[in-house]
Order: C-alpha cells, then structure tokens, then sequence
C-alpha cells in the first residue's frame, strides 16, 4: 500500500479524462511519477473506466517492470516511461484520442499558433512529430513514439510546449502532476478546435504575431506574470 | 419465453444506440442471433425507445418468417438475416444513422485509414458499398442491401473490418454480439468523425503507413496480442 | 378557457423545442390550430421558456386577430397563418433557428435530398425559398415570408416535404399537429447537418439516385408502407 | 459589503458563462459597472468557477484602483474598464474565448451579417479588430486592446453592435448590465457557428439584403418595435 496516494492520484486524473469526454471506452491513459521512488502508476490496460478502482492502477519502473500491481499496464507505458527519462521537470503524462487534437495528428500538421488561446498555454507551435520508419515500428512501436517525441523537443524546452501530437497517431501531453497534463489535454483539444475552425474557415490566414505571442505566453509564464492570484 | 434472455439483450444493446447519442426517434436498429435456433431478436419497427419492452423485441428465423412476437419487425430485417447467413462468425448486428459515417455513406466515399484509432479497429479501409442498381432496388430492397454489403467482403474477412457503410445509405456494424455490434457502431461514428476533419483540415494528407496500421491491429487482434487483459 | 387542450398541446410542443435543443433563448415558435373553431394557438412574443405557462400561449384567428391572450402573439403570427390557409392538410407549424437549418438558409441554396434520411422523410429536395424582394418587404415582410414559402409549392404538395427553408432566414416546418411539427424540425436539423457534412467531405457527390428516393419515401408513406407498426 | 449587490449580479453572470458551455477552466470574465459609484465589479484573475464565491469579485475604479478585494482582479481589467470610459451607455461588459467566436477573431475576419438572427441582434457586420502594432503591445497590452475595440466604433454606435471580436485574440461583448453582457456572448456564439457554417458551405453566397438586415433589426430595436411583449 506504499503507492496508495500516488495511485489515487492516477485514479482520479484517469476518470477526468472521460468527465472532460476526451474519452470513448477505454481510450486514453494517464501517469504519474513519483521520482524519489523512480516509479510510476499508470491505467491498466483497457479497462473501462465505470469498472476501474484507485488500486487497480499499476506500479512500473523506469525500465517498464512491474513493481506492484496484477493488472498488465497500459500498452503505451513505455511511451511514458521514455518521457519522464527526458523530460526531467515533468511529473504526469497524459495519452488521449480527443478528436479535434486527433484529426491535426492524422493530417500529420503541427497546430500553427493561431491566436491567444494557444498563446496563453504554449510558447509557438504544437508539434507534430515526423512519421515512424518502418524499422522503428519494428524495434520497438512504444519505445520509439517516445523517441519521435522527445525528437521534437531536441532546440525547446518541453515546458515550453507541454503537448505534442504524434503523426498518424494522437496527442500525449504532460505537466507537473497527473492532474496537470489531463488539464493540459483538455486545453489542447480546445486549441486544437479552434485552429481547424480557424483554417478552414481562412486557410492563408496568418499566424498571431510573435510580439503578442511573446506578451501572452509571459504574462502567465514570464518571470514578471501576473495572471492567476500567485506568483 | 424460449427467447426471453435474447430479447433482453436486444433492448438493452437497442437502448445503447439512443444512450451514446447514435440515434433520434426510432432510427436505428439491433439484432443478435441464436445460431442454434436459427432465429434473431430484432427491433420492432418504428417504436420509440422511451415506449419499447424488451417483450416487444420479434424473434425472426433465418427466412424474415415471425417465430414470435406481435410486433412488425424492423423493416431492415431481410438485411439483417442476409448478413447472419453469409458472415457464419458474427453474432449481432447494429444499424444507425449516425451523423459522421452517414455524411460519409452520403458522400459516397469509403472511410480511408488515416490514424492509429482506426487501425486499433479495423484493418483498412472501412469500405462504402457499391450504389444499387434500379433492378436491384425494385426485386427485394432489404435483401440487396445486405447483398450490397457482402460483396464487399469477398475478398476480405468481415472480422477485419466489422463496419460498413451502405452507399446513399447508412452504416452497419457487426460483433459477437448485439452488444459488440453496438460498440462497434460507436467507434465507427468516431473514426467517420475523425476522418472527416482531418479530410477538410488536409484534402491530400497521405494513409497511415501499412507498418503502422499492422503494428497496431495486431497488437489488439493479432496472436501475440499485448492490449487489454485476457490472451 | 375554451382553448385550453389547445393551448397545452402548442405549449408542450413550444417546451420540446428547448428539450431538443433547436432554440437558444426566446428563438422559435409553434402553432396548432382548431380548424372548427378557426383559431389557432401561438407563442407568445420574446417570452423565456422558463417563466412561460400554457396559458400564456395566445389565441388568434386567420385573420391575425387576437380571440383571447393577454400577451402579444409571436411576432411570426402571420407567417403561421398564411401557411394555414394556404395548406388545407396541415394542423401545426414550427419555426426555429436551427443551427444547420439555418446555416443552408443563409447560404440560400436548397437542401439536395443526398441519402436516405432525407428521403424517409421528405420527397426530393427541401426547398429554399426565393430572396424576398424589397418591395415585398415594406408591404408585411411576416405575410409576405409566407408568400415566399407558398410559392414553393405550387407544383408540389406540402404533404411530401413537411419543410421549407427561408433565405437569409431560417427553417419552418409542419405536420398534422404542433408535435408533429417540431419532429418534422428535429429531422430537418439532422437531414441539414448530414448534407453540411457530405457537401463539405464531397462537394462534386451526385444526389440519391430517383429509384432510392421514390422507394425510401413510399416504404414510409405510400399506398403499400411497410414502415412502423400502423397501415 | 457596500457592493455587495454589485458582486453578486457580477458573480452569477461569471457562473452563466459556463453553465452556458462559453468557457472551459477559468477563461473568461464578466463585469458590471455602477456609474454612480464609478467603479465596477470583475472576476478575479484564474480563479476557478467551482470555488468562486461572491465576495471574491473585485471592485475597481475606472481608472483600475482596487477599491475593495483581497483578490487581483482579471488580467483584462483595463479592457474593460476602458470601454465603460469610452461608451456611456453600457453597464456590462462579457469577454470569453468562446470556441467559434474566437475561430473568427483568429481568422482575423468580420462576421458578415448573413441572415436574419445575426440582423435581429446586430446592425451591419460584427467587427474584427485591427491587428495590434508591436510598439501598442509594449506600451499597455490590455488597456489598448480597449484602443483597438474602441477604434472600431468611431463611426458607429455600441449599441447597433453590442460585440467584437479582437483579432488573434477573441470576443467581447456587451449590455446594460452584466446579466446582459453575457447574453450577447451566447448569442454572438450563435451567430459565429452559423456564419462558419455558412460560409463554409458556400464561400460566394452573398449578404442578407440591406432591407431585410434594417426590417429585422428595427422590429425588435426601432421606434416601432413589436417585437417581445415591452415597448
């Protein structure tokens, strides 16, 4: 019961995925890392979420063994693993298929910065990574769409753009906690929305300038924000 | 009451279709056979959901002849019984009008495999029906919708793709059960739904790779299976 | 109270509007009349439907002239009873913004009967009503918004497409009763929705083809219907 | 508590902008002036709809001095307290990124008027801002935001367009009150979806005649209104 909090936590970021109807079924998975114990709890593989209890979320390493837990994880676990090795500052990870965030990844487009939506949440474009080879998909399919990922992240910080869509596939976002990178997921599907509404609607339009850009993204994220009631 | 535990899995897959938002009114209709029996449970035609009794459901042999039951049978029985006697596997059967995969039935198009969501699900494109022939039309419309559908899969196990879209028509989804068939009617609604964006967002995007969609109907489908629980 | 039964009925059919999501606010309004009588019972101008009762709903007879009701009729009155006079069969009208509905009507093009929802419903195109010209409008742009309804059906009966669109405006239905008039904007709302999506998927796709249509519309309304539970 | 009124009319507008599906998360505030006063009433900055009460509403003078509140008012509160400066008539002021309202202002095009729902609300078309220069978004973000909206009423008065949506960013609107603000950010959505729609279905399809746009609006807003059961 070492990992009871920190599979509560996972519960609970899991059920919002289908409270925020980013889900359909089973679809989507979320984690969270606890990085003193190097362990994540994660969603076992398809089970459905009216049938899921706090418990039945399951403990993996950093190399994807099972450390607590009779269920068999989420088949993408080793897509998550793979980005909280990189990505040192980020605490949860979320997997969806939300449809709007969807349809940018199967047309294979980054999501272009199209206004101050995406401006308040993400520094530039949401990026689409590059297509999987047929000798990656063969090595190893999860390890490498975390490859693919952190590909696009080798110039920017991942905290910069917590989202990313993978080509053909679908959306993973990440954050502090497992809390976070759900809220970040949902945030992305309304982007996501608003960008495919906005280009068929003008397909030449330009994009937000950088100097609003800039002004957006800092007043919530820069050392001088002062958006929200902290900082 | 021979049948009354097959027609309770008929209602409840039927009240399925208004409670995930596939139908209005009475459109729609779900079937599952008794292989041995020989007959189905079907939908009566044109009762609303909210007035319908799980003893309202006709039991229908193979021929369309009522076995039991004092209600018409929905008037989409012939295709029903049609694809019973020719898919020997498949033991449900889901018809709708959902709003997404009816626009592309419409639109005269099959559903090409554009993202991993479908490839969990299908292998391939989801086909759309050739359109029917007037002579077809005025010999028996019901029975030449199903054989409308089974042309389609000569060359092609219905296990593969347990979707179709009738051209000018509406789609029909398969399973195991009336259940699965129901399951299968939602996600054929999502994928459609999907498609379309990424179509209007990116007319000339490229398919999923063939590695990929093997990849991943395997993983579900395949003998080394790794998604869910069981095998 | 004489016209109370009348009153409720148009009052409940006014309710189903919201429940069916087709009005934002005071938009829309329904109709029934008693044709004995002479009268018919309309909503009242710009109420909420929260705070409105049966008998609120107002009494007006076909020369527009108020029999009973304290509240002023829904400024649409006179487009309700030019269709009334005009169409010897029908008992109630509904008129609402709709979403998709409306998005045809404010693209002036009529709605093409592209499946067999549409042709379960309606025979052969929902129409768009001409632009109305700008004497028509000083005139009595309400009578005359009826004229450019009627004038759509001087080849054609009402009976085979319950439903018209107005350019630059909206949609109105109608039916033998008020309730039947609101199901008749339900599927008008679907029909549009699916056509918007076909149009956009496949602008060049051809219509269904006469021999669907006629056999769609005369499985549910001709001489040999096989459809429901009645005839 | 000498606002207390104030703060509570405030803080139920800010509820009726999610129980209206205008916002996710904390997006979005709406205010309320008391001219007598000369201070308004605003939501504090990213706070969350589920833990907002009534006191936690901000009251701010026009020139944006808190004068009462232990919370940071909204980021946007030289937006707003720059257009109660600048149009004498309001008393409500609404912004939200409302999905297809913002698509507009990020395609950075004015919504035509196209039909009769946007003319019963809106006189002429509903404006986009110019684009912000990046010497604006240095000097004072927010309160020229206020410059940009405000420019584009120099011919025109407020109250024949009670909205805009500001280019790259999204919409605001406003009323006579706070309650009233908020309404016309619905129906602005409205609007917006159906002019998408539209637009989209048939990019050439031309205005709503100039004699229809004048008939619908003065019904409900002219000298001679009989439109709802007022006036």
């Amino acid at each position: 019961m070492k990992y009871r909090e920190l599979k509560r936590q996972v519960y609970e970021a899991n059920l919002e995925l289908q409270t925020r109807n980013l889900v359909v079924y089973t679809f989507g998975n979320v984690s969270q890392i606890d990085r003193d114990a190097g362990v994540i709890a994660i969603k076992p593989s398809g089970v459905s979420y009216a049938d899921m209890k706090a418990d039945d979320m399951v403990i993996v390493d950093l190399d994807n063994k099972i450390v607590e837990g009779s269920m068999r994880p989420s088949s993408d676990t080793k897509t998550h693993t793979h980005l909280y090795r990189h990505f040192a500052d980020i605490g949860g990870v979320t997997h969806t298929h939300s449809t709007y965030a969807t349809a940018w990844a199967q047309a294979k487009l980054s999501i272009p910065c199209l206004g101050t939506t995406h401006a308040d949440f993400v520094f530039g474009e949401i990026p689409c990574t590059a297509e999987m080879s047929d000798e990656q998909i063969k090595r190893d399919y999860e390890e490498e769409t975390g490859v693919q990922i952190t590909d696009c992240f080798k110039q920017r910080s991942p905290n910069e753009a917590p989202m990313v869509i993978v080509a053909g596939h679908a959306p993973f976002t990440w954050g502090k906690d497992a809390a976070k990178s759900v809220y970040h997921a949902v945030i992305l599907e309304e982007i996501a929305k608003m960008a495919y509404l906005t280009r068929t609607l003008n397909p030449t339009g330009s994009l937000l300038s950088a100097a609003i850009l800039n002004k957006h993204y800092q007043r919530k994220h820069g050392s001088g924000a002062y958006y929200g009631q902290s900082n």
